[in-house]
């Protein structure tokens, strides 16, 4: 079944938010199965938002519109399904006394405008909004099914949830549609063509589940996707698969769907018993903000280290004096003794220690802007990796704390 | 002049990220006075790609498309432009050695795959991408300017503000159409309807430049904006403006346009040839890390310490164990010893310090989650301050980092 989607706001175009309403409302008709090729958002404009809408419904079977559904002026919704329904506006008595209501509680007073917001293009019917006052609208006309939510994010999640994802799912289902589950594994340490060779005979071959490389901002994903009659079915065909992918790729697939990087290693540390300290020089802070973000942390993180000058370096985490002369600040040496140094000091049974060149200025022939050394300390010793990636400060930054934290989660699992 | 956005990529539609580059180049366009009525988010299929373009390219005057210029067949942006346009696609040679180059320095092997992005549509030409291996199209075509930025934000950012911004600046200089230019100011520690009271008067009567107030995540900012027939006039006009709300809201206005707080803040310590330590407990490391955002940061930023548990406050900071036993770790005692005992480490001009509590747990009925005590120490002594604000535990961690990079500016220029 195809789903477009039209967002409707004039304060969307003027991108002074961003629009997280499309995501989620994507997010939730994929995840049952729908196709969605396409959305749009469009401005208050009555003409523009009638031609998207019957551009949108002679394509798909079932158009989503989100916003404009308030009571002013430019909210222009509700008059734009009626036009391209060609189905006159009418007033749901129903509706008109459960407004009232929800302003008496409120102890406002109804207006003309407000009571707008009952009406219905002939045939349709209202999706009810317990948590705001503009009710949604759904309209079947030709062939496909028009559904429209407010715009306020609460109101539109409550709305998808106990409207319009039953509606969607019994629409499927009257059409025999199986439904799509999907899982995305994170992978760290690792390029796309990388990634894409070690599996090439899988994403040559595999069409069920379905497996697919994306490249999201800073990392790769493997997308497995497969239509199964229920959960328990797809969970045994993408457990299976998933298995499969982690044997191969078992020292980059550090996570699965939104569970970050920061709370792999959390989740690593926590099962080991164990603690962390960090300490920071190109990174500024960023890996230990990173693990703080995550509630609980303070049960395996004890402290950090920003040492961005030397003489902090020598002060705090006691790298020797000849160290810093012989190999520089940005050296393997470095790196270790800070990591060394950082275990030492705060008792932590894991340190991690980066030093680099941020940039955009400060590189050598030698160690150009990119360079990084990532150490990890622990009870068997130092391992230390080279990392090399010129790329903005805030690149850089990003990149190497997920190349640190990935080196801590691997030194954990006994996978370094 | 009007434009209309086309964003590419199967991942947006499938909800697995915010669409942030639709925000971004909303505002761009609409700053500089462009219409932006419609904008589109298209999957990786070439037919599709190819009929959103062509409709868009016969209602607009620019098109500007984003993303799809990747390496991987399914980065199909630019064959759907040479499809639209009618034009074949054609080596820029010079481009090629460039991506060997980028390549090389990173050890890589580059591939017959990304040799295709130094592919033009005829007539067209590439945008320099120095962040990233895709260059961008321009191709002028019937009437309507075809300009194609790569997904990744860091590469479509750069190329926007370098490229695209100042081509787009100069087509509407050719047409005669009067620039709007715009000018904002952020402010820091008020809220939007506090702001609204202060500048009640300008925001009614203000036409030319018009006023506006706007909440963008995390803080208000104040809006100007003027037509002029060229940049120096328009200065004047903004500037003096600017002039009588800065008077107005001297303590809050920290900043213009896309100038962030921890860039202020670093001109701020270099004006006052001053350098700053930080010790941080509730927001583990961010504050270091968005000075460190700072190219050039090292001149004023000496050292950061994350001190997540009590015992690293005693022993880095010197917090008196009797402190922590009579007040605990989240006081106003608290956060002045830890930045005057960073301070004293350090060696630093400034210190500032802060302890609170993130949450979602640790909350008690005196002690809320979302209080936060932030200090600032100096030769002048230490001010504190108290700051409540619930939220999610990044949110909050967020608002506290500005709070105390505010702080720390407000005393560094004499205002706190």
């Amino acid at each position: 079944m195809k789903a477009e989607i039209v967002a409707i706001g004039t304060e969307l175009l003027l991108g002074e938010i961003d629009d997280t309403n499309a995501t989620y409302i994507s997010r939730e008709l994929t995840t049952i199965g729908m196709d969605v090729y396409l959305r749009h958002t469009v401005d208050d404009d009555l003409g523009r938002i009638v031609q998207v809408l019957g551009a949108a419904m002679r394509r798909s079977d079932v158009v989503v519109i989100c916003g404009g559904l308030g009571p002013t002026p430019d909210d222009l919704t509700r008059e734009a399904i009626a036009q391209v329904t060609n189905r006159a506006l009418q007033s749901v008595v129903g509706a008109e006394d459960q407004l009232r209501q929800f302003f008496a509680q409120r102890h406002r007073t109804v207006t003309e405008n407000n009571l707008k917001q009952c009406q219905v293009p002939r045939g349709g019917r209202l999706l009810d909004n317990p948590v705001g006052t503009a009710p949604g609208i759904l309209v079947e006309h030709e062939g496909c099914t028009l559904v429209a939510v407010p715009g306020p994010p609460p109101e539109m999640r409550e709305m998808m949830s106990n409207h319009v994802m039953p509606f969607l799912r019994s629409k499927l289902e009257e059409r025999g549609d199986v439904p799509l589950f999907t899982r995305s594994l994170r992978l760290a340490d690792i390029g796309e063509s990388e990634a894409a060779n070690e599996l090439a005979d899988i994403l040559d071959q595999a069409t069920d589940p379905a497996v697919a490389l994306y490249a999201s901002p800073g990392e790769v994903r493997i997308r497995i996707a497969t239509k199964a009659a229920s959960e328990a079915e797809a969970n045994k065909k993408l457990g299976q698969i998933e298995q499969i992918i982690r044997q191969r790729l078992v020292e980059h697939v550090y996570s699965v769907d939104e569970e970050t990087m920061e709370v792999a290693i959390g989740q690593a540390l926590r099962a080991a018993g164990a603690t962390l300290a960090v300490a920071e020089s190109c990174t500024g802070g960023l890996i230990a903000s990173r693990i703080t973000d995550v509630p609980g942390s303070s049960r395996y993180f004890l402290n950090g280290y920003v040492t961005y000058n030397n003489e902090s370096k020598q002060r705090l985490l006691g790298v020797p004096a000849a160290i810093l002369e012989q190999h520089g600040a940005v050296s393997k040496e470095c790196a270790q003794t800070m990591a060394e140094g950082a275990r030492k000091d705060s008792g932590a049974g894991y340190a991690v220690a980066v030093t680099g060149i941020a940039g955009p200025d400060g590189g050598t022939p030698e160690k150009p802007v990119g360079r990084a050394y990532i150490a990890v300390a622990d009870e068997r010793g130092t391992i230390c990796e080279q990392f090399d990636w010129p790329g903005t400060r805030t690149q850089f930054k990003q990149r190497v704390s997920q190349m640190a934290l990935n080196l801590v989660r691997k030194r954990v699992l006994g996978l370094a």
